[in-house]
This record gives structure tokens, sequence and C-alpha cells, in this order.
């Protein structure tokens, strides 16, 4: 990682400046071979290559609709849950990056096969500077995640009261960090994998022009927690993000990536990583048309 | 406090226990002598003694309509509040006390003098123990007491989380009362009384028989923030707590209630006390018929 810890941006171009040195140097980085980015990179060049003349409007929906079972506990580090949905938002449109307050757009989305319903927030997810970049054709382009109302309730009562403070305190003599003890409190993330039920889902809806006529395709994968954890004992979040690191390994080991120089996923083609994507336990789909009505 | 510290239940037993102890010393002890209880049983024996022949129904309704600005804070202990709002309701029905879930039972109610509309919420308080020994007639009495959606929200997630335990926890090879943590994070008590605004009303209504017809009577003090902290440099909580018990003194100083034992205020003659009440900072009025749809 080589962005500045204190100014922590989820910024590529720390990354991208060193491909002049990569590519002297006979050596291939691949950028973000997780889920998002990663996966959604890889859904969105898929589609592009397959569906499309030219994209127009790309949204990246990632929902989780896994549980717990507990009033509030997270896999990561909490400052890192608070910082996503504290950060101002930003999406592609016109040419540029708009912000808009953290959180500030939300709606419903209705997952397929009756995963279910859930709100999604628009917000800036890293992914979204990679793709503007290298689908210039696209004229708006949003992230959105789901948060229910009741981690959302949490975080901000969390917030509100200083729990989630990272600048220590004094308390009896000791310098204490909020949000370290906060964690202490919380559940063990190693104790969620085996409780964890429901499903994500996480794909891309992308809408352009195909011989002449507009048209929409919706293509995700869904990943149940609990089949992930009797498979690798350990629920879909960290699969969703280990599978496809590998799978972007095995493109460079097996030469059909490999090229010397700094890489983001949807610069490369995207067939062998789909098919290896139905290979190894993230299998996709495409709904053309889907009628999602997004704004 | 004669209470035993670790099941504290607001009981006056260990006190009436003195009764004869305090009677055969020639010593006068007055409990309760706040506002609830305190004004409250004194309301109470007022409209008993002056409106009624008989009363049958007692609702005591303790609205705090302040607002102190901040997301969360509090002016007591906060394990207090907690437990106040986690303990177990009890009311008085048909000779006996019934047991029902804490907050479980939420009605809306409009105070008077345009103060507002608040959800009040049944919960045990202490002066029903009294004042159903000393009004036997009573059939029913309930207390309410106000909370706002906002205070509701971030109890429930600091317990959720923890945040309000009262065993210590090891952080850092630290004994640490997440409770203790969470006092030295929110905003200081005394800084409260110069931003609280808006007013308290708090008040009986009691139904009842007079000439052999039923009737209701309302009888309530509204006391306001900031005209307490004008006046005192403390805000309503604890004008109307010390006006009452300075009364309470007052009237056993100036012999009009004093006699050796162990008595609860409604054991007295309410009308100095309320004559004093009109006196001292809070006055009081009565609507006859009020016209409140409680359940």
């Amino acid at each position: 990682n080589y962005e500045p810890l204190d100014t922590a941006k989820f910024e590529y171009k720390w990354q991208w400046a060193y491909q002049e040195k990569f590519e002297k140097a006979g050596l291939m980085a691949l950028l973000g071979s997780g889920f998002d980015p990663g996966a959604t990179n890889m859904f969105t060049a898929y589609i592009a290559k397959h569906y499309f003349d030219e994209i127009h409007y790309l949204d990246i929906i990632d929902v989780n609709g896994g549980d717990h079972g507990y009033p509030f506990a997270t896999n990561f580090n909490p400052e890192i849950n608070i910082r996503e949905v504290t950060a101002e938002c930003r999406h592609w449109e016109n040419g540029e990056f708009v912000t808009t307050p953290a959180m500030s757009l939300k709606q419903s989305f209705t997952c397929p096969d009756g995963v279910g319903s859930y709100n999604i927030y628009r917000m800036y997810h890293e992914e979204l500077e990679s793709l503007t970049k290298h689908f210039p054709s696209l004229k708006k382009a949003q992230f959105w995640m789901s948060f229910s109302d009741n981690y959302l309730k949490h975080l901000e009562v969390l917030g509100n009261v200083g729990m989630t403070g990272i600048e220590p305190v004094e308390y009896e003599g000791q310098q204490i960090v909020p949000i370290q003890f906060l964690k202490t409190l919380l559940p063990d993330p190693s104790t969620l994998g085996p409780r964890t039920k429901g499903k994500t889902c996480i794909g891309c809806v992308v809408r352009g022009i195909k011989d002449g006529k507009e048209k929409t395709v919706y293509l995700y994968n869904i990943c149940d927690h609990q089949e992930c954890y009797a498979e690798v004992q350990s629920q879909a979040i960290s699969y969703t993000t280990g599978v496809p690191a590998m799978i972007g390994a095995k493109m460079m080991v097996e030469q059909k990536w490999m090229k010397a120089g700094v890489w983001n996923m949807e610069q490369l083609d995207p067939d062998p990583f789909m098919d290896d994507m139905n290979q190894h336990g993230l299998p996709w789909k495409v709904i053309e048309e889907p009628g999602y009505d997004l704004v």
C-alpha cells in the first residue's frame, strides 16, 4: 500500500506512478484484485466487451444480506466501517467526480433470486477511479452499498458519544483510545463466521448502446455465508475477497495476463477470469433488461 | 438510605421499619420529599382532600421537555437512567402490584399551557408504594415518565455494545468499568444547566367520586429550565427536587407537620405545603375535567 497513512483516500495514483518503473524492470503489478474492486471491474469489462458497443451508465451494487445475530458487531476494524459511512460521497458524472454529503442518497434495491430487498447508499469506492479512466464513454458511474438501519443506528450513537474516537482520552491516569476500548467490548470477529446467515449479492448494472439501441445488463454473483463457512471456515465477506485474489494471481501465473507494468483488472481480458469465477465458487449470472428503476 | 446497595428496589419497607423506634425516641422522619416522590404525593393528597370523597384512579405523569442540545448526555449517573428504563414495570391494580415488561406501555400525552406532546412510558416509581397504602380506595395507580426516541435509542445502543456494563473488563492490563469510561466521554453534567431549554410538566390525574358523581382532576406544576438556571444556576430537574425538600423541612421546623415517627408526605396535611409551593417558585394549577384520554 503506497498511500500516505494519514490521508488514505483509496486513490490509485500512488500505484499508477510505478507504471514505468515496473515496465522497465519487467515486473507486473495487478491492482485491486478482490471482489470490489476486482470482480466488479471484471464484471464491467465483461459486460462492455460482450453486450455493448459503448457503455454509458454504471451502477455497482454491493449488498450484504448477512445477519450474525448480534445487535452490533463488525468483521473489520470499526474505524474502517466508520470512515466508510462518514466519508463524503463521490460519483462520476459528465466527465468529473461530483462530491455529495456522506450517505445522502439512498434507495431500495431488490436482489434477484430471492435474496431480498435492501437499502443501498451511494458512496465512493475505489474502482470508480480506474473504471471511469478506462471506460471514458461512461457518462455516470456510481457505487452503492447496503447498510441496515440497525447498523447505521449503532454507528451513529457510538459516534455521538465519542466511542469511535481515535484520539486518546485520559481515564484514571491512563491514555485510552475510545475505539480501541470499544473493540474489546464487541464480539470477536472470529466468532462471526459460524453465526452469519444470509447472502451477499454484488453486481454491476450497465446501461449503454448496442447496434444503435439502448439496453441495460445486470451481471452479479450471489454468495451464501453459511455455504462459504462450511467450505472454508470463513463467511462470504472473506470468501468473495479471497477467491478473486487467487484468480488474479492464477491469471498471471498461467501467463494469461502476464505483461510488464502496473495494471487495473479491467485493462486485461476478462474472459479467462470470468471463466475461473464460475470454476472456483463464485458463479455469476447475467440478466438482460433487469427492469430496475434506479436513480 | 436503608436499602441494601445491591438490590435497590426503591422500597419504603426499610424505612417504615423504623416507625416505632423513631416514635419512641421522639424523632420525626419525613420520607421522599422531592418532586416525585414528594410533590406528587402532596398533589394526590391535596386533590383527594379538596376534590373527592373517594379517589379511584391515579396517574402520575412526569414529563421533562428539556433539551440540552447534545446528542446524548445525562444529569445523573447513567447507571440510574439505565436501571430506570430496564427495570420491570409495576403498577397498582385491584389491590395488588401487577408486573409488566419494562417500557412496554407507551402513550402520547399533551401537556397543558403549550408545553407540548411527549411519549410517556409506564414505569414503577416509589411513591406508588406509599400512595396505594395510604389511599386504599385506589383501584388503579400508575406512574408515567417521558423519554424521547433519541434518548432511548442511545441507551439501547450503548447497552447493546456493553458500554453500560458495571463489571470491569480487562483492557491493556487494566480493569476498566465500561460505564465509568463512558461517563468520561459524555458531557460534564455541570455544563448542561446553562444549555437546557424547555420545561418540565409534572402532575397527577385523579379520577374518583364526589357527591356520588364521577369526576377527574389534574393538578400540575410547570417549571422552565432556563428560568430556574437564571435564578439558582441549576436547571429544573435540580430545582423541582430541591425546593420540595426545603419546604418539607420548613413544614417540620415551623411545627406544621412535626410529630414523632416515620412519615410519608401524604400522611401529613397537604395545605401548608401546597401554599409554600406557590410561594417558593413551584406554582401549581388545577384543571377539572381535563379531557385526557389516558389508557
